[in-house]
This record gives C-alpha cells, sequence and structure tokens, in this order.
C-alpha cells in the first residue's frame, strides 16, 4: 500500500455553507484516496515522510461541466459579436475546420495542456460532429489521467451547410464513436445533441436510443437565452419545456443529464431536473459575452437543483475555473441589483463547493477531501504579502479572484504529482 | 537629437471609433515623440538602427484613473461583503495603518511596481489620510517615472474615528502637501475629499480654496450609489445634484475633475460634468464587487462627457487596466440586456480608446501614437497559437480578455526602455 502525507492549509467545501479549513495540518493519502486530515502526524503514520507545503493551500483541483474543447483557437476573439454574429462569423466555420485532423491535433493538445496548467482535472467537453478528431481529444484526455466526459455533437438542421449532419449518418457515427470507447473509465462518452434547435425529432429519438444501449449520459445547452427557449418549443411543439425534449427522447434516464447556462428555466425544467438528479451549469464569463442573461443559481440551489461551473470556452474567454468561482460571486451580486431575490447572492464558499465537490460529483468521489475521496488536489502558494497575515480561507479567495496559473504549485491525480 | 525606430504591429486608438492599425510597420521616436509611423523606413531614417519586435504588438501604455494605492494589500480579499461591512470591516482599519510609515512603505513599492509590470503608466491615485505616506506615494511614483496625480485624503464626518480628521488639521495638513510638490511636472498633487458624505461643507470650502490658491484638480467618487447620491443631497440641503457640491465649492474650475463611478448621473450632474471637460471613471470589476448598478457609460460617451477606465482597487480586485477593457465590454452588454438602450453595447476599440488617449489627456500628450505623443508603450506578445493567425486587432483583443503580465515584453516611458 502507498502511504503519503502532505502538510499545508488545507481546505475544501463540503457543502454550500461549510468550508472546512485545517491549517497546518497533514493529509494522509493511501493509494490515491483521502484517509484523514490530522493536526498532527498520528502514530501508525509516524515513518511516512511528510511533505512540507508550509503555510501554501491545499485545495480539491477542478471541474469544468461545460466547455467546447474545439473553440479553444477561437478564446478571446470576436467579443464585439453578439451570439448568432458569433456562431456564424467565428464560430462555425471554425469548427468546420476540425475536419482536418492535424489542424484538430494542434487544437485539442493545447486545450488539454492549459487545462490541466489551471487546475482542471475533469471536465465535461464538447468537440465538434467530427468522430475521428472526437477520438483524438478522447484518447488525449486518457492519455494525460485526466477525468472527463467527452461528446461527440450532433446537428442535423438549423446549421450552416458545412456543420450539417443528415440524420443517419450522425447517429451512424455517433454509435461508431461509442462503440470504441465502451470499455472506457475514467473518461467517458457522452451524448452532445449541440441544442434542441439543431436536432430533429428523429435525432433525439435516435440519441434516446443509444443512451440506453450503451448506459451513456446527455450533454446539452438548457434554456440559454429567450431566442433558444422559445425556438425550442416552436420546433418541438408537443412539448411544455426545453427540458421536456430530452426527458422524453429517453436522453436523461442513463448517466448524467449536464445542462448548459438554465438562464430562463420554467418550473417544469426545474421539475425535470432535480427528478432526474441532472447538473446545471452556471458560465459566468460566457453568459455575459453572449449576452444571455444571469442564471437563477442561488435560487436554483435552493430549491436542490445541482450546480456546477463551466469555462463555456469560448462563449467565455478564460479556461481557469476558478476565477469563473469568483465570477459567480459578482455575477449573483448585479443579478440581485436588477433582478431583486429576497438577497440571494452567493458566497465564494458556495462557488468553490459548485466547482469542486458538486460539480466532481458526475466523476466519483472526486472534488472534497473527506476520507474516501481521491487525492485529485493542487497545491497553491500562500498567496500572502509578506507584510500581512490572512487567513486561509482569504488566501483561497484571493486565488479565486486574482490567481493565475503561475500560484498552483504542485499538481495531484489519485496522490501522483504530475508534471506539465 | 535621440531618434529610434521600433517595428511591429502598430496599434492606438484615435475616436471611440478608429482603432488605427499598422500590421508590418515602423515607428519612429524623436527625443521620446511619436515622429511618425511608416510602412517602410523614410530614407532620412535609414542609418538608424531598428529594434524588430516582429508580429508583436505596440500600443500606448495604460492609464488607471481611479485607484486607491493604499486598498492595493486588501485586492481580493472581503469580496463576499456589499459596501458598508466592507469599508468598516476590512477597508477602514486597514487604511487606519498608514499612519505607520513602514507598513505604507511596502504596500506602496509593491503597488507601484505591479501597476509598471501590468503596463499601467499613468494613474491618478486616492491614498489615504495620512500626509507622510502620501508623500512617499508621490515620491516613489516620480522616483519611477511614472506620470500621475497623487491625493491626500480629506474626511471631517461619517468615519469611523481612528479615521476622521478635524477640518482645521485636515486643511492645513493638505495645504502642507501641496506646498511640498508644488514644483511637480510628471506627478501632480490633486485633491481628495473621499465623497461628499465623509466631508463637511467647511471642508469643502477650503480645498475650493486650495485649489484655486494652487492651481489644482479634484479626484473623488460621483453618484457612486444610490445610498451615497441621497446622503450626499441630504448633507448639502440646498444642492441639487452630487456634482454641484463640488462645482459650487470652487473644486471644479483647476486641473482637472475625475469623477469615479458615476453609477447615477442626474441631467444635472451630466451638465456640470461637461461644462467642467470632467472625466467619469468607469471601474467595471469595482462596480460588480460592490454591486453598484453598471455606469451609462456608452450613453454618456454620446452626451459628450469623457469617460476613462479605472482599476479602482481594492473595490476591483485585479489591477490590469486591459482587463478592465475587456469588463467594460462585458458590462456593457449586461447593461444592455437588462437596461435596454437601443443597443448601446460598446466595442473593444471604444472601451481601448477609453482606457489610452481619453484617459491620457488629463496627463498630457498621452494615449495615442499620433504624432507629438509621448511614445509611453508597451510591447505585447504575437497573442496567436503557432497554427492560426489572427489579424492585429483580433490579438488586441485577446490581450485585452486573456493576457497577463507575461504577454508585456516591453516597456517605454518617453521613448526609454524601462525594467520591472
Amino acid at each position: 500500500m502507498s502511504v503519503k502525507i502532505y502538510q499545508g492549509d488545507i481546505l475544501y467545501a463540503s457543502s454550500a455553507e461549510k468550508l472546512n479549513v485545517f491549517e497546518k495540518s497533514y493529509i494522509v493519502v493511501e493509494n490515491g484516496v483521502v484517509e484523514g486530515i490530522y493536526p498532527v502526524i498520528p502514530e501508525k503514520y509516524k515513518d511516512i515522510p511528510v511533505t512540507c507545503y508550509g503555510r501554501k493551500l491545499i485545495i480539491p483541483a477542478f471541474s469544468d461541466l461545460h466547455v467546447h474543447a474545439s473553440q479553444y483557437v477561437q478564446r478571446g476573439i470576436g467579443m464585439d459579436c453578439l451570439l448568432s454574429d458569433w456562431l456564424n462569423h467565428y464560430t462555425f466555420p471554425q469548427e468546420s475546420q476540425f475536419s482536418d485532423l492535424s489542424y484538430a491535433k494542434n487544437c485539442y493538445d493545447a486545450f488539454v495542456d492549459d487545462m490541466i496548467r489551471h487546475g482542471t482535472f475533469h471536465a465535461n467537453i464538447f468537440a465538434t460532429i467530427h468522430r475521428e478528431a472526437t477520438d483524438y481529444l478522447y484518447s488525449r484526455m486518457e492519455e494525460k489521467g485526466l477525468y472527463g466526459f467527452v461528446g461527440k455533437v450532433n446537428m442535423d438542421r438549423n446549421a450552416p451547410d458545412f456543420l450539417r449532419e443528415s440524420t443517419e449518418p450522425s447517429l451512424r457515427e455517433t454509435k461508431v464513436f461509442l462503440d470504441t470507447h465502451s470499455g472506457s473509465k475514467k473518461v467517458r462518452p457522452i451524448l452532445a445533441p449541440r441544442f434542441a434547435p439543431t436536432c430533429s425529432q428523429k435525432l433525439m429519438d435516435g440519441l434516446g436510443a443509444l443512451a440506453k444501449k450503451y448506459n451513456c449520459g446527455v450533454h446539452t445547452h438548457l434554456v440559454e437565452s429567450r431566442w433558444e427557449s422559445q425556438e425550442a418549443l416552436r420546433l418541438f411543439p408537443d412539448h411544455r419545456s426545453d427540458a421536456e425534449i430530452y426527458e422524453r427522447a429517453g436522453l436523461m434516464d442513463y448517466g448524467p443529464s449536464i445542462f448548459a447556462h438554465v438562464i430562463f428555466p420554467g418550473a417544469e425544467d426545474m421539475r425535470i431536473l432535480k427528478k432526474h438528479n441532472s447538473v446545471a451549469v452556471h458560465c459566468p464569463d460566457a453568459t455575459t459575452n453572449i449576452v444571455a442573461g444571469i442564471m437563477p443559481l442561488a435560487r436554483m440551489h435552493d430549491a436542490g437543483v445541482n450546480i456546477a461551473i463551466g469555462s463555456d470556452i469560448a462563449g467565455g474567454h478564460g479556461i481557469a475555473i476558478y476565477r469563473q468561482i469568483a465570477r459567480a460571486v459578482q455575477l449573483s451580486k448585479l443579478k440581485e441589483f436588477y433582478e431583486p431575490d429576497d438577497n440571494r447572492t452567493i458566497t465564494i464558499t458556495q462557488a468553490f463547493y459548485h466547482a469542486t465537490k458538486e460539480a466532481g460529483s458526475v466523476f466519483g468521489k472526486i472534488g472534497s477531501f473527506e476520507n474516501g475521496y481521491l487525492f485529485n488536489a493542487l497545491v497553491i502558494d500562500s498567496m500572502e504579502d509578506p507584510w500581512m497575515e490572512l487567513s486561509a480561507a482569504e488566501r483561497l479567495e484571493r486565488f479565486c479572484y486574482t490567481g493565475d496559473d503561475r500560484n498552483i504549485k504542485a499538481r495531484f491525480i489519485e496522490g501522483q504529482e504530475i508534471s506539465l
């Protein structure tokens, strides 16, 4: 058995209300799994060497539950555009290039490396419609030891010619993708209909059948804009909510159902999300950049819907989930200012919880340091000015607001330190 | 005469609508001043050696027109608080420590270095009420060759005991501060009544007299929150607007009048700002963090009010003005979403213009590369992925959204390269 001990200021959020802080403490990791956190090293471990990080912070690594890997190359450009111009002028032409595997490799290699650099070791990823490029992304995630869901995108209507699939080939390619990766563990396939407006009923039903056959979850966009909500119901006229489209197609019964944005959820959407233990993914920068409004995160959380955080590269421009944690707090204040709702601003602890333990739950025992959780962890600079002491909680907050990848001093997956 | 030539992709905004882009061009700098930009080197300069930056960007250095240097040490902490808790729990106790000159030196040294690191060479700065510490900040700015306005803060009411001045000593110390720095050029003193709620009429009038005697501008907060607007008029009952308080005290007739936030300007505020050629400073992150709402930037600009950008450390958590440029675009979209106003979102070019040429105008011929402007400049990485070419304008945008100090490859003040 491998036992390792790390000393530092150890923090994790066990709930949205509870940031657990163990300053100057020891975390014992057995075979990659957290055994316990102690103020002094227990007798039985007295011969195990300790890796000391002083006043540095030891925190769970982040999960990104909504990201378009293929849009990594267009991060931070075209941001003056609103959604439709941005899709048509930048995103769709760019995604079409993933038919070229060498282009895809350049992008996906850089994307995966950048995620690791910024401490995201678990991700739920949209690729493109192109199966071969998506296979490559999948294998790259596996090669690097990351946890993930990877989806080959489906769209058979309302997309430009060069990105629109026919229904049958779309389903056939998806089946090949699922067959290829059926034995996978840490990285798993997920179904990724882009969103209701780009998918016919026949395609949705076909994907539902694959979900059942392959015991597979779904990743898509839900009520992400007023236009999208209305268009979805116009195209699926016998449905009462956007979520019902996925539910009735049989896409929410196997594996996780992960919905990005969820800006305008109706009561029916909320009911369906709760019933299926779905995850709604808040993407603060993206929701600002594409002018979609702000998710009612606090209200949804209070109602019992699972919440995670997403970078939504490249609607969002930055890959760092810690910065999106800070942005989630910021946006909750703007939302409360413009749509007062009983002072429902969120705390940094709550946002951190959504981005670690709550998001991590779709991958396994990930995102916390409670006993039995994987030691997928980051060591963060002390974040202190030398002449002024701060609490560990304040330093975690400062990292989320002002830190960058230089402040991440070590990275662990299943107890193994990884290098960049 | 010193002549220097730099080659690169040269960009500057001459107006809110016009980003001037000269790819693969040469900028000639004579005695620190821009002489011209050329596609090929003119005959008369053919013997001057050229510093080649390839596809790197050459842009004007940034101006930060609202920043609390003394709050640098509390950046990125306490952000779960709303304004009054944040002031009382973090800011006021922290500011009181600037009576200790060694504490002040630590903070101000780190602050000035970090500004330079992030490419801000011109700044309009709040210190604290403490004259000696403010003198130190002033001299530190001069020592580093920066341009600035530095203000000793005044407050004689509505502040905790440990930070509240008596009126006469406040004026007396301010006069000593002005006397000390009367011969200064690049760094100049400015009057800094914190805001109307913390200043008596007598203090305002006394500062007005000093403004006249020393030909000195004013830097304060204006209609920064609903509370502040109402409180100002309650405490100055014979005034019709927040701006009129400063106008009638004689604070807007000498030097620049620079007002932070300006979230809720009435018609009277707007009229007075335009009359005095004042500058309204948009601080996107701060305005989000302290829940003050969003400045009607586009409407004010259209009405002819000068606009600049501020980091507002530490209501804002980040010192980088380039990131606040991106955030200004983002907030303009959220404002348009929540308060639709004829599609008045702003472009990256407009935000860049406000943070360079329009802001720089308070310091002199600064913030542009038109002929006759100082070559206060930054050289920025190409910001390209190696396998995908982008335009220079796209790469400037990417820097604002995703870049950091590592992407700033060289820094010039008056044509002289400076080191960190």
